[in-house]
């Protein structure tokens, strides 16, 4: 199967155009661009050096939340517009399982690490499993779900795990956030590097193509991103109580 | 420091920023076009789309072979065109190391194949190892160095390894060798994803840089492509004895 995939979830601008187990092409820019002036060119790019039919595509696959609200809307109005134009199923694959995915078959505890403002960060903690043939792929498991905490609250969850632990973080929260790791961490840690630390479309597109396997898609009606916390607007109307409007 | 990574070294042709431990941009096709249509104005469209003022870059990162002769010679020639004009030095990564490198911090015997033609793979054998210290990261090691033989040696020397051994392939010779590795491999293997089971840039940018930390990098002058094998032209000159141009 074909899968476009997107992800504007972070600072990162990623589309990917994958087919089965190949990635037919892929471009990621990390600038500071607004998602808005540089995912639908970046898209079009693609389509134009791969000569790519739109209509060859039988699903989209986007990072579909938590994330930055803006990139959100723009990663997942790119995948609802292009859904409904093409009439194609909409596979929202999580951010932060996604991103994991970059260390792929890994033995190490993987912890995803964005940098989420004010003190927190979108995390979420997994672990690879080979499957029971000898010639079985790895399945990605969660071993706690993407979520928005601080600091100290994954280290716990981590160091809880037992001394044999050994962690690998990626995500741009790992500069933010260095020095509390080196602080708060009990067991082995190490940073994936520039190859394998940020958000990547084809990542979406190949976690994506297991959800689909499993069922997991909507339409582009319903579609619509996971914020996994309230946005500045609903926080400060929240605070001054006013439900009016 | 700031590097250009280019592989052009198979039938992909990818282009990468990499600052530190960061993609700013990376940009990856896999499609039938060949590189000297595409890697230039693929490293163009990163240039544009980040602002990038090319007197920045401390180095250039070339997969510096094995691989298509063609496409060795374009990636090695616009890293010395590049290296010439912006008077920095060019990191030799060798091909197959830095495809392995996709795999980064893996447990598994990590055995990229790319198909040689001629019923031969370039491949080699690679395993990571935790540095020293509890936040070290990851040094690849080279179990066997790259090389160009037929499947079953390969699979002979995988073999080889004890049953614990657990590999995973990648590349493009694993869909040319699929029956031949079920048949020939004795050990729990497994295949690498789409989102990491080619040739990218940030993967020679990423190793890259370890070996410019270790004083690898030559002149633009220095630079040539380690083909492994004979070119065609040769081995046909070498077959009929004629030494005579």
């Amino acid at each position: 199967m074909k899968i476009l995939a997107l992800d504007s979830s972070g600072l990162v601008a990623s589309a990917a155009v994958v087919e089965d187990d190949i990635t037919i092409a892929e471009y990621t820019i990390n600038y500071k661009k607004t998602h808005s002036q540089t995912l639908l060119p970046m898209l079009d790019e693609l389509r134009r050096m791969t000569e790519l039919d739109l209509h060859t595509i039988d699903a989209i696959a986007v990072a579909a939340g938590p994330g930055s609200f803006t990139g959100l809307r723009i990663g997942s109005a790119t995948a609802k517009g292009l859904g409904f134009a093409l009439d194609i199923p909409i596979i929202p694959v999580p951010t932060v399982d996604a991103l994991a995915y970059n260390l792929y078959g890994s033995d190490k505890l993987i912890c995803p690490l964005m940098d989420a403002r004010r003190n927190q960060v979108y995390t979420g903690l997994y672990t690879f499993r080979k499957g029971m043939s000898p010639d079985a792929g790895y399945d990605m498991d969660v071993v706690e779900q993407q979520c928005a905490v601080d600091i100290a609250q994954i280290a716990g969850l981590i160091n809880g795990l037992g001394t044999d632990t050994e962690v690998l973080f990626l995500g741009d929260g790992v500069s933010v956030y260095r020095e509390q790791i080196a602080e708060l961490i009990r067991v082995k840690y190490s940073f994936a590097p520039a190859c394998c630390n940020r958000q990547r479309a084809s990542c979406v597109a190949s976690l994506g193509i297991v959800l689909y396997q499993r069922g997991i898609m909507e339409t582009a009606a319903e579609h619509s991103p996971v914020y996994l916390r309230l946005s500045q607007a609903e926080r400060e109307r929240a605070d001054k109580g006013d439900q009016s409007c």
